[in-house]
């Protein structure tokens, strides 16, 4: 059977990068740039001055002179000219251009005022250059700050925001579908028959995938079915970029996924994949490029499977190089499972270990809320090692 | 000056706890749980079958022996009865009911069917109970599976559906407006003059926001002028639950925000911490218990001050406990400062290590771009220590 790792470059090697689209800089947050964000300026623009306090030139100081202050440069004010007589200062403001002329600040707490004049306190060094700002010492006019690729967050935008990107070209969100399937699943706010459960996997599938950024997927049950589920299929796979599918995946006689993919033109990427928990899982290409994931029924092989492979991917299409793994060294030993990846849930400790989770082992969410995420363990496991960590979203 | 710590107690004990609201189940994650959810019945809620195979009751089982298939019982469907006649057997789907009178599975794997009989491979160990997922033994009807207080995330959304919770009572989102000062300030799609700069403070700081969880804040420029401030500010306490006010907070002549809050009925908290970045910011108390968050303009320790204060404030009012920090190992020595919290930008190596990041010190923006989030260290500082690790949102 092929491996985990193997099954996912596969993966990760077809799936198509998304379009892009503009979206105003407010809407861009947690979105990845699809273009590079250039300085459009010298930053800062100007000789900014670092601290409340007095500008003056450093050569002019002399220890025990008082210095005249002959004007004030607030923030947001044109750029002031100290005049040249030599023992002048100017008044300036956290910042505020250097005015032309000074090359220094002497902040407020280190003076005291004496009518129109201050003096220095003896202790400070007045130094040229000193809380000063250097005008384009972060960075130059046409330099690239931001590059394609990257995902947005709060510094990206701050910087966007200071190169006057109103607008920012950023990845499309993908159009995603959940399709449950089981005769035994009624919808949540149904009372269930003794042999019936409420639908739960689209709710906490669609729950993790807004919660890593992508948008509230459409969701359905889908009864065991071929005929009916095909003409299901067949529109989700019209309106989807991706379809994601619980259930009937398996190689059992009512397991009718597989077969129903193949005959709507999918192709088959994988089916099978030497991991637990997960075994059966399979991935297909739609006839229009749409990725096609079908996990197990159990919640746990469910859950598991998005986070291990469609998040990833997303990831990928989203224009993102693959996120690098968050590694967790293990609390003892983890043995694997021979000739399987494990996707072993575990709770990290107070020293940032994890320690394989009391998940009770049933295949349901409620084993799952004792855990913070799995780790992912090669066949050969280890001792004290570092795996791969995911947690749960 | 009072300490980092001392005002973040004084923060955290302040801040009342958000109203609840009852939202419909998909728009439940990513907040925080105000009911209790129980499991409204067994979970599994019948002994559930835990792989496709053949239902038998293990005491009839003798080797060599073959298995006469009377049935078959697909999850989804009521549960069957297993005929009295010793050496009968049902066809069982996982997920199903284990049929009246069986005890345990074997799986379809382990056997060979031969016309109506099936054959059990010699290796396998028929024994009660094997693959059979007891009524109950994930948890019992009543049971308290999700206590107030926890985010609802993908496993706990999952587990709400399965118990029925089709609405949820969760945390109010809190109403947050964004007050950016300075003069200097110009909007992101005008043209700066030499002496301006773009705001860019409100934007970064509304995205971190909707990325830990909260909606797009309100925000707005304002001069620096207390006057035209004082309307502004105004309005902004009546129309939120949270401000944050970033600029004129420090203590020089164009500092007006402290004295306009006071003046406003606005109770101060602290104003003044032994921190840096932030040593300026201040908080004070609302007339109508609104948290105004005063922070100073630079965008370092304005973002440094949202996620060091608000955010975790915010958690605390949504109802969480106060979120443990996440514990980072310096690689080498970080020396702190003399008596005051640094909040220092650090990278994470690949071996989880914290490094200090290469920021230029200049309080822009893209002086963090190279930096993961920050290290919070006390005043001694500390070689290969633990620090709490904040990730920029």
């Amino acid at each position: 059977m092929i491996s985990f790792r193997e099954t996912l470059d596969l993966l990760l090697a077809a799936v198509p990068v998304a379009d892009s689209e503009r979206v105003p800089l407010e809407e861009a947050g947690g979105r990845v740039l699809r273009q590079e964000i250039k300085a459009d300026r010298d930053f800062p623009p100007f000789d900014r001055v670092m601290m409340d306090g007095f500008a003056m030139r450093a050569g002019n100081f002399k220890k025990g002179r008082d210095f005249r202050v002959v004007g004030t440069a607030p923030a947001g004010s044109p750029v002031e000219e100290l005049p040249v007589a030599a023992m002048s200062c100017v008044e300036v403001m956290t910042g505020a251009p250097l005015p032309l002329g000074a090359d220094c600040i002497v902040p407020v707490e280190e003076t005291t005022r004496i009518g129109e004049t201050i003096r220095i306190s003896p202790a400070f060094d007045v130094m040229p250059r000193r809380f000063v700002h250097a005008a384009g010492s972060d960075a130059r006019t046409g330099e690239v700050l931001l590059a394609p690729g990257i995902l947005l967050g709060s510094r990206e935008i701050g910087v966007a925001a200071s190169c006057g990107a109103a607008w920012i070209e950023v990845s499309k969100l993908p159009r995603i579908h959940i399709l449950a399937t089981g005769d035994e699943l009624v919808a949540v706010d149904e009372v269930p028959q003794p042999h019936q459960i409420r639908q739960s996997n689209a709710s906490a599938i669609a729950c993790a995938l807004q919660r890593a950024g992508y948008p509230a997927a459409a969701s359905a049950r889908l009864r065991d079915d071929p005929a009916e589920s095909a003409v299901a299929l067949r529109s989700a796979l019209k309106e989807s970029d991706w379809l994601i599918i619980t259930g009937a995946v398996s190689k059992g006689a009512r397991d009718f996924v597989p077969a129903l993919l193949d005959s709507l033109g999918c192709r088959r990427l994988f089916h099978g994949v030497a991991q637990r928990p997960g075994k059966p899982a399979g991935c297909w290409l739609g006839p229009g490029g749409q990725i096609v994931m079908a996990l197990p029924g159990n919640p746990v092989s469910a859950l598991t499977g998005l986070h291990a492979f469609v998040l990833p991917a997303l990831a990928v299409a989203s224009g993102r190089p693959l996120p690098k793994p968050r590694l967790v060294v293990s609390a003892g030993r983890f043995d694997g499972l021979p000739g399987m990846t494990q996707h072993l849930p575990v709770k990290l400790g107070d020293d940032g270990r994890a320690q394989a989770a009391p998940t009770g082992n049933s295949g349901d969410f409620i084993g799952l809320l004792k855990s913070d995420g799995f780790v992912t363990i090669p066949p050969r496991g280890g001792i004290d090692a570092a795996f791969p960590y995911t947690p749960w979203f």
